[in-house]
């Protein structure tokens, strides 16, 4: 299969967005837009920029900052300085949306807050992204992914039955709010587009925490029960067999998932024809109700058959016959299986600093086709394009905003 | 503070979504749409409707139904029929989306995949939602939520240290794809509006958590090794501290987050003086570097201090002092926490079946104001109000469908 980039990447032309967030929940979500065509203008710090970016021989956050930084542009300005405040404001009169994810009260400070921006762009669509919500008693507090995943509920759920809280390995308080900002963006835009109106747009990470986490109420809604840690199982525990089932080889995710559902009970039908335990068929014991009371017998019985097999050939002797499965994969194994790739789903980008550098872009395929991923800028290497293109600036001027280190040098 | 329900929900007026998706990955999706003002019309099976539904009794799949279908309306129509099947052609002409997310092949049995869809239609946005990508050798494998999150590599890096692989709390692979394909209908929508082009959108929920586990992923590039499980750590450990440590009270959810960034020093400084331990400050054998190193030692330090506290009170205490921390909530708390409910992030619904019940909304807030929720429909609530204005069938008309079992009866 040949590598399909589409042309689908102009869905948002003509949309500009001032960038004023770091880390990961806002630009996950200026990122989305980029990577659907809007031109994205990360405003940032000429000294070093984002701390996404790193220490010089961070790669670990070199490589954060590649992730989620893809397809936008780069202009250093020095928010201290007034002339770097006012250049801010006059590429904020031309934009659709600004985006900002400071610490609270930060970006007030710096006089960049919704009431003067919006007073001097009546279409903005302003967004904030906060830790926790206006009017919450801690709307003030420091917050980052993990302390959102705490606050929000999630970690209460995540975890052994027996064990602590555990932090899911997704980035969900900022990549999954980041994800409900763009939405939102989009949806006030699309009005903006109908009326020329503008909006604020402000979500707490602990409140979007709580946006993915309603199965959990739902179940606590329904038992009366606090929802408990699960381990590998759905919330509550579920019908068995659902889980991580233990495969041969003994390794750390030598496992296969085996989910059972409620709507469709051939799938266990189907699973005792392959684990060659047809006496169990019709057998009222083993029923949706029998199974739940009999958890550790039904485990049993599915572990006896998934340590027999590797977890590859466990998914497709179940794929094949129709039950819901799926091997526990590790970063390695997909990061080595070129079919990422070749549907586009991971791509490699060349960056003057680190070489060659594979990165997962936007899942979604519009037409066959996924979105083309453009690295990462180099810090401030927009700053001439941009201030010429959105500002009409000339390459003196330009020139002397930088003698006067109201922007940050050209890389 | 007064609940205040904003207007907002008219960004997406006019958009009109033929819903034949079931469960939550496509429900999530297209109840975000409605929830910013679409029209969202399910589709159901008039024998029980979205299995998501339940069976009568089944009060935890009943209130799923109503955190996923929330503001949308319900038509009855039988797919087996072929007089049902052009009903939703005749739809289909009209609207803007269809979303499907049936298990493969299904919908194309039915003639109404995107090859018939989109002839009649050129405008259409059609979108679907399976386990593996178009393309991939399990492409026509059943996958639920929890097939995604163990073959997308999530559940790998989730857990103790030691322990099996978990399954998140979040259901990632149903609404965190049902997010990313939410942003990229509206990312086609908006085109769609410049040029009345229609698109094919295709998301696999393996495909969308790997944008959701970023981080493991530059972990391991970075580092070399795979992405481990690291309990209430960050991936890979980082520096501590960063984790959920105990409190007073010892229950299961006892735990203080805590996390002193890489990017600012200052936190761990400000933690010690917190902890009464000023006599490490400035001690180099505890910089970044120094505390990775002795993470035992420094655990121990921080939960002598986090162990007199209850979590709350810790929570207090590290906010006020600008150390990014906070309490492990359980979904009890969140629910009995009247806050949420102040700020219009969980909603009360009054059904007629259920009677009063409170649900979490859409988290974002619009001009200080979240949308209203509206509760889920009854199968086939708006069988009349739908035909009539989508399709201009009378009265009689609809009775005569009725009649013949090509759509279902009112509620």
């Amino acid at each position: 299969m040949d590598i399909n980039l589409g042309m689908s990447e102009n869905c948002l032309a003509g949309m500009k967005v001032v960038d004023l967030s770091q880390f990961e929940a806002g630009p996950s979500c200026t990122e989305a837009l980029a990577w659907m065509g809007a031109e994205v203008v990360k405003i940032e710090n000429p000294k070093g920029g984002d701390p996404m970016r790193g220490a010089h021989d961070d790669v670990y956050h070199h490589y954060q900052f590649l992730q989620y930084n893809a397809n936008k542009r780069s202009v250093t300005v020095n928010l201290k300085d007034p002339r770097g405040l006012e250049l801010v404001k006059d590429m904020v009169r031309t934009a659709d949306v600004v985006v900002e994810n400071f610490a609270p009260n930060t970006i007030e400070r710096l006089g960049l807050g919704p009431d003067e921006l919006m007073k001097i762009n009546s279409g903005l669509i302003y967004c904030r992204i906060k830790g926790f919500g206006v009017g919450s008693r801690f709307e003030h507090n420091l917050a980052f992914d993990m302390i959102a995943q705490a606050c929000g509920g999630l970690m209460s759920i995540t975890g052994d039955e027996d064990g602590p809280p555990c932090k899911p390995g997704a980035s969900l308080g900022d990549s999954g709010t980041g994800m409900l900002l763009t939405v939102s963006i989009l949806g006030a835009y699309i009005r903006k587009l109908r009326t020329g109106q503008g909006e604020l747009l402000e979500v707490a990470m602990q409140d979007a925490i709580l946006h993915y986490i309603r199965n959990a109420f739902t179940y606590m809604e329904s038992s009366g029960k606090v929802a408990p840690r699960s381990g590998s199982r759905i919330v509550g525990g579920g019908c068995p067999p659902n889980g991580a089932y233990p495969c041969k080889g003994g390794g750390a995710n030598d496992f296969v998932y085996i989910y059972t559902s409620f709507a469709n009970p051939e799938h266990w039908v189907r699973l005792l024809r392959i684990m060659g335990r047809e006496d169990l068929i019709g057998d009222t014991r083993y029923d949706n109700h029998g199974r739940t009371e009999r958890r550790a017998e039904v485990d049993a019985i599915v572990s006896e058959w998934t340590r027999q097999q590797d977890k590859i050939t466990a998914m497709e002797i179940l794929g094949e016959a129709k039950i819901p499965a799926g091997a526990v994969m590790d970063t390695r194994e997909l990061a080595e299986d070129k079919n990422f790739i070749e549907r586009g789903i991971r791509q490699t980008i060349q960056h003057p600093q680190s070489g060659e550098y594979t990165m997962s872009g936007w899942p979604v395929r519009f037409g066959g086709s996924t979105l083309p991923v453009t690295r990462a800028p180099l810090l401030g290497e927009h700053n001439i394009d941009v201030l010429e293109r959105w500002l009409n600036l000339d390459a003196n001027a330009i020139t002397a905003l930088q003698g006067d280190n109201v922007i940050g040098e050209n890389p």
